[in-house]
């Protein structure tokens, strides 16, 4: 076996030559913690707003956003367009319930349960279902002491939506249609 | 505003009077590259195989898998379950396309994208639809040094299946109508 170029005991070895030991980041410093918190409840609040540059500034500009079913949105600018497209046609109650939140340093991670619900703006225009699931977002804090979300994933803890079973006659139809 | 308990100014400055500075983990050390990628390939591998047990040991015992429209999964117990449970029914084509991976001394992630065939083991069963999406996983080195994953989230990419349309007669009028 080749020995690591950078192993933990290489590490500790050269710290006790030097005088020192290498010090792991910070782990959920309670400044990071109260501030991750802050921004998860920036997202509800912007959401509620329809406010999709506000939103926008939350994220990095780097960020990759991949929602159940929805292509993934790479960069903040398809993110505020993304978001403004839908505001145009809904108001949406974002809910975020976090269950685990863990700060390092400049990089962290936050992980919960979601509630997604839209309400048309059209008269007589029916309601999607609310969709609920899971997500997990990636954040880093910016030189500036923010934190932003720099990766968003969510995924839908709902049934699959069954897809229209075919009755004998749609059935038939469909087939005699792929002969033609 | 009260004082940071551990600022970074506070941290340098301690760094420079003791004669080091605090050393973050080294990022993406090659052999936790290359760990990180044998640990992808075992996914595959052990999909292929059907070998639910063996895709337990990827994971740590206090993992959290959260695939799309599946209940939240905590714990290898309850994965390798599941998996067993999939297995009985289907054979598993697991895909996984990379598309970023850190590493940060013991923790990492891997995001990327992923298809997942399944095929019927009873004869004559329909095959259900090849699904496409993206994944994120978060990463530990063990004390043994090996990497695994503690949480993983998958999150399809198709569009949303259609809810039944009202009825069959009612779509066909709309089918026709397109092609006026």
């Amino acid at each position: 076996m080749t020995r690591p170029i950078f192993s933990i005991t290489a590490l500790i070895a050269l710290g006790s030559l030097s005088g020192c030991t290498p010090q792991p980041p910070p782990r959920n410093a309670p400044d990071d913690m109260t501030a991750v918190t802050a921004l998860r409840d920036s997202f509800v609040r912007t959401f509620a707003a329809g406010d999709a540059e506000a939103i926008g500034k939350l994220y990095t500009p780097d960020v990759v956003v991949m929602q159940s079913h929805q292509p993934t949105e790479t960069g903040r600018e398809a993110v505020v367009k993304s978001n403004a497209g839908l505001f145009s046609q809904f108001g949406v109650k974002l809910e975020l319930m976090s269950d685990e939140t863990v700060t390092m340093g400049d990089f962290g991670y936050d992980r919960g349960r979601y509630r997604f619900t839209l309400t048309p703006k059209t008269a007589g225009m029916p309601a999607p279902p609310t969709d609920e699931g899971r997500y997990l977002v990636l954040l880093h804090k910016e030189a500036d002491g923010h934190w932003l979300v720099s990766r968003d994933i969510g995924s839908s803890s709902l049934p699959m939506p069954m897809p229209p079973a075919p009755t004998p006659t749609a059935a038939r139809k469909g087939r005699e249609g792929g002969h033609n």
